[in-house]
């Protein structure tokens, strides 16, 4: 029998989650909720974030969710406390499998952040971070352009190249081993990224690593042979605009269907 | 004696129309609002913008202010009968002096407008642009780059001399004549946009327009010749974010004390 994972965001970004958990359980169902109508979250205050959260996690157990994926940096940082204390279900989250990954794999305690500016001037890398390994230091560049760049699809431009070597430019001065990706749209540029921090640096990918973890934990409560159907997934947004449906595209791939709740 | 001018916008960009305001009549006091915690406006429901446009002209009237200009689109578009209704003081916005202007100035009758995802989408200014002249097609280009471009302080960067160049591609294709900056950023990139569409594409300011109507309106009421001095001027947001100040100093070309209401 399938478990159905539910995984929310302020926006389309966590559907790089879903990318990530479908390509390591294509049979395990999923339902996507991204808030797109209160996009972004990270310029609004913790209590806001948090009864946000709290609202878009039971919605996500009424449609059936079993397991809760937290794809907001935002709401990750603020509100993941007071799911896991009010939900019975397991309550994943983006940021600290990152964490863990970067601490593990820096060489020279060196750390690299890209992120949104809200992301970045929250602190909470440098803080987990500091908790694991206070001597490691943590370089935070605010890449505001790469979201918008994403959206628009640039994808292989050389506009976005140049970008993106602009924004590494702080981080390769400070000579980082390791760099996360520390927003869910960024990993649709990880193979410039990558490319352009140069073969040394070591990429973290938060998306990639919360869905390890949840299959880890699915593998390890015997959920890993489910026989569902991609059909079976859903994706609610809180608000369809025009380009709602182009976005999702970049992002899965494919085309979905859009529901609004 | 000074008459004080308010402009409230949902973020930072209505302070173009501030520059443009000063530039004609240095002297007038004016209070700004932004509204930089509850940005953007345009993705947000109709009666949720005229609420919020509500609190910020009427905090802008406890504030001193006798005329109110609306420097945001979006509330331009849904809120500007309601607070002529309500209000018992001029309210100025910035959408009608620009549609007025490019009508004015086409000869063709091909106008090109770029604007955020949500003006270009809210179809404001094909529908007010038909009102004058049914023969006049306008072509949109959204142009959701141009904001982070400009809030990042890039307004001379290579970067962004080829994202407007791409942007402009499909309003060349279509022969405007005429080109209106359809979001209150954009005039900061006013000489590249010239530049890059061309000799003989006319550019449509709606920030200088505006403040040429309301310098228009005080002149006739007998307010031009004002004695007050810039430091009088109070600029407020609702939110500083670290960024916010770099951000301001880029707009106005030089640093002011932000103050939260």
């Amino acid at each position: 029998m399938g478990l159905t994972i539910g995984i929310f965001d302020s926006g389309v970004g966590g559907l790089t989650v879903v990318r990530e958990l479908k390509r390591l359980m294509p049979r395990q169902p999923v339902v996507y909720f991204g808030d797109t109508a209160r996009t972004p979250y990270g310029t609004k205050g913790p209590d806001t974030i948090v009864s946000y959260a709290r609202e878009n996690a039971e919605f996500l157990l009424e449609m059936g969710a079993r397991v809760i994926v937290i794809a907001c940096h935002s709401a990750a940082s603020v509100a993941t406390d007071t799911l896991r204390a009010t939900l019975d279900v397991p309550v994943f989250e983006v940021v600290t499998p990152s964490v863990q990954q970067a601490v593990r794999l820096t060489k020279n305690r060196r750390i690299g952040l890209m992120g949104t500016r809200a992301t970045v001037s929250s602190g909470i890398y440098p803080r987990l971070i500091g908790r694991e390994d206070p001597e490691i230091r943590v370089f935070g560049q605010p890449c505001p352009l790469l979201v918008p760049l994403v959206e628009e699809g640039w994808l292989r431009c050389r506009e976005t190249r140049m970008i993106i070597r602009r924004y590494l430019r702080p981080l390769k001065m400070q000579q980082v081993d390791t760099l996360v990706l520390g927003c869910t749209h960024y990993p649709l540029l990880k193979d410039i990224i990558s490319k352009k921090a140069g073969r040394r640096v070591k990429i973290v990918d938060p998306s990639a690593q919360v869905a390890e973890d949840v299959c880890l934990h699915l593998a390890q409560n015997g959920y890993g042979k489910t026989t569902g159907s991609q059909d079976e997934d859903r994706y609610f947004v809180s608000d369809i605009a025009p380009a709602t449906a182009g976005i999702v595209r970049t992002f899965l791939g494919r085309e979905v269907e859009l529901l609004v709740p």
